[in-house]
Parts: C-alpha cells; sequence; structure tokens
C-alpha cells in the first residue's frame, strides 16, 4: 500500500487492515477521535455536495444527448437534494448555512477547479470518483457521532447517487473508443489524491501527530479499496 | 399594445382584451385549437425545464457568494423537480423521454443561447423572466388539454419556482448599484420577443392564418401582461 499521506519524518510501524469487500467493515475502522465537530462536518459535507451539484449541472448542459442530459438531470437531482437535507439539518440546530459553510468555502472551490476535468467524460469521471469516495468519507466519519442528526446525515451519504447512470455512460464512450479508456484511468489516478486531500482537511490533528497518522492510514486503506472496486466497475485499473 | 408577430402583410382587426391582473384571467383565453398534440406539449416543457435548471446550475457556480448559491440551488431544485414531473408524465404514457424531446432540443438549445447572459445578474433575469414567461403560458396552453395528464402537467408548471429568492438577489444587486436596474431593463425587453418566439413554436397553425393570429394575439396580451408585472416586482419597466 502506498501511504499518500506519511510525512518523510520516519516509517511508523502501526498494524495495517487488509482492503475488505463490504461497506460495513468500513464503519469498524475507527475515526471518531480525529472527527470535526459536527456542525463543521455538516457544513463541509453541505457545500460539497452543492459543488457535485455544479459539476453535474456543467456535464448535463454538455452532454452530447438527450438521453445523457435526462439521465445525468437525474444525478444532479440526487445531489441537490443530498445538500438540501444537509442544509436542513443545519438549519435545525439553529445555525445560519451560508456562515457554517464559509469556511469551507476556498477548500472546496479549490478542490473542485482541480479536479475539473478537460472534457465531458473527464468531468462524468470526476463526478463518479470524487462524489463517490467523499460519500464514503463522511458515512464513515459520521460514525463517530452519536445523536439522531447524525444517523440523518449518514443515511443522506448513503443514498444513492444515481453512480449507475454515470458508470453506463462512461462504459459507453469507452466502448466506443479504448483509448479514452486508458486516459480516464490515468485521470482517476489523479483524482483520487486530490479527493483524498480534501477528506483529510475535515479531519482535525491532536498533538500527537503520528498516533494520528497511524490512525487514519487503515481509514484511507479501505476508502481505497473502495475507490479502485469503483474504477474496476468501468473495466479500468485504479 | 405592439404585436410581436404579426406578418406585414396586413393589419388585422380583432378584438383586443384588455391586459387583467389576475391568473385566473389568463385562463379564459382560448388556445386550445392552437394547442400541440399532449406528447408535443409535454415534451417541449421537460425540455424547457431542463435548459432552466442547466442555466441556474451556471448562476449557482458562478454565485458571489455562498448565501446565494444556497438559495440559487433551491431554485435549481425546483426547475428540476418539474423536469422530473414531465419526464414521469412522457413515460407514464409509454413514451421514450428522449425521443420525445429529441424534435425540440435544436429550438431550445438556441433559445438558450440567445438569451444567455453577459454576466451574473442578467443571467438571473434571465431566469426570472423566461422561466415565468413560459410557466404562464404552458398553464394557458393546457388548458385546452382534457384528462389527468394535462391536469397534473398544469399544476407543475403553477408550482412555486422560487422567483421570490431571484427577485431578492437581483433587487440588492439594483440596491448596491442603481445603473444595473437600466441595463437590466434592457435585457429584459430583449428576452421577451426571444421568449415569445419560443412560445409562438409550440403552437399549431392552421390553413387560415389570419384567425389563428386573431386567436393568438390577446393571448399573448396576457403573457405579457404578466411579464410587466414580473419587471415591475424588480421595480423596472418592462
Amino acid at each position: 500500500m502506498v501511504s499518500w499521506f506519511r510525512r518523510a519524518r520516519e516509517r511508523l510501524d502501526a498494524p495495517r487492515l487488509k482492503p475488505r469487500n463490504d461497506q460495513r467493515a468500513m464503519e469498524r475502522v475507527d475515526l471518531h477521535e480525529l472527527s470535526p465537530k459536527l456542525p463543521a462536518y455538516l457544513a463541509q459535507a453541505a457545500y460539497l455536495q452543492l459543488t457535485f451539484f455544479e459539476t453535474l449541472g456543467h456535464v448535463v448542459a454538455s452532454a452530447p444527448t438527450t438521453e445523457a442530459k435526462i439521465a445525468l438531470a437525474r444525478v444532479a437531482d440526487r445531489a441537490l437534494d443530498k445538500h438540501e437535507a444537509l442544509v436542513a439539518e443545519i438549519v435545525r440546530r439553529g445555525d445560519d448555512p451560508a456562515k457554517a459553510m464559509e469556511p469551507f468555502r476556498a477548500g472546496v472551490d479549490e478542490f473542485q477547479r482541480v479536479t475539473r476535468g478537460n472534457d465531458w467524460y473527464e468531468n462524468l469521471v470526476t463526478c463518479y470518483v470524487t462524489a463517490g469516495f467523499l460519500d464514503d468519507f463522511f458515512v464513515l466519519l459520521g460514525a463517530g457521532y452519536t445523536g439522531e442528526a447524525a444517523t440523518r446525515s449518514v443515511a443522506v451519504f448513503r443514498r444513492p447517487s444515481g453512480s449507475e447512470d454515470l458508470v453506463a455512460l462512461i462504459q459507453a464512450g469507452i466502448d466506443a473508443n479504448p483509448r479514452l479508456g486508458s486516459r480516464l484511468a490515468m485521470w482517476g489516478r489523479r483524482l483520487v489524491g486530490d479527493t483524498m486531500l480534501v477528506a483529510r482537511s475535515a479531519l482535525v490533528f491532536g498533538a500527537n501527530h503520528d498516533t494520528d497518522e497511524a490512525r487514519i492510514e487503515p481509514v484511507f486503506t479501505e476508502l481505497i479499496a473502495a475507490h479502485t472496486r469503483r474504477m474496476d466497475a468501468l473495466g479500468l485499473t485504479a
């Protein structure tokens, strides 16, 4: 396993979990000492869903066929519904959604900028890979909270995201032009690095950095395993 | 009243209705002999809602504040929900939504292109003016059909579109920069012409063109009156 985040200082010898094959396995990984406070969790996630929606809006507008537009509009609607459900949680807590999201705007906007593809297919892969990874990540992180708001929010990230529609469209493109596949595999590798960085930015590190790194590593191992399965579904190597 | 569509050939002396002040008045105007078949009505309207959503997605992505993004995402969600409700009607009839919408794509895409604003505020006005006008138009046109599908579809166009959020954002821009108001008033005038043309493209003309023109004129008089009230709500002259 490649550690994406290990500082050069020293090698840790933390125990590693092998990638497992089901989502419930992921939730046994313990992240909650690094979890941000619930309002920050809700706000960053809500703003991320908003940017997924924006990117999906762009792929709807630039879709080459009416059929693709209709399918992608459904996917966009799902991101928007997730965003609105998280905004509703923020409002329910008595917080102002815009103020709550503001601190995350610059970082997430930059993430959106660096994950913008060069063409329609790369943007489809961006929607599929980044939203898939971050939904998984927020499910994992959400396991660290107690209370109904957290339970409802985790349920939001578990909602279907329409990834099967994205897979079908990307797959059709690769079938028609096999050289597209290797380009999209490269793009997927690029995306996972940036996506891990934005996920990592949600975590709150304590005084003992090495302990925290050791705690994060198995979590990201699980998330990368899920990413690998996601690329497999496209017939691409992660 | 200016007739936007009158052919140069001759002047008609059809009776004119004066603009009335409530929506129910509009529905007394009779358009149904010019109404397209229900599948075409559903398909063109569904594709139009999809383009409203695309334009709203663009204004969300280019919004200057997080607060504006959140408000506009709600408006976009409403357009998307209308689109999906209309798609559901098409599917319920046993038709393929993409095939049904295809004949309208070129015309509506061109409409979207010519109504694209030069900046964020012009695009907000585009969302407000064109969707407002066309929702009114499809309510009117829908009165010409019988049956539950038509009743449900008319109810879709009557759903709130979030125009109060658009008005608040545009109004705030004009308050901060009064010169913006005159530019947006000009833009509104430009938009209404293009919007009337796309509405007119939905109608089916018979052999007696002059009779049809006479029938259309009061309808568009009502729609322009509603447009004028919409511009009034911004403090602008239509």
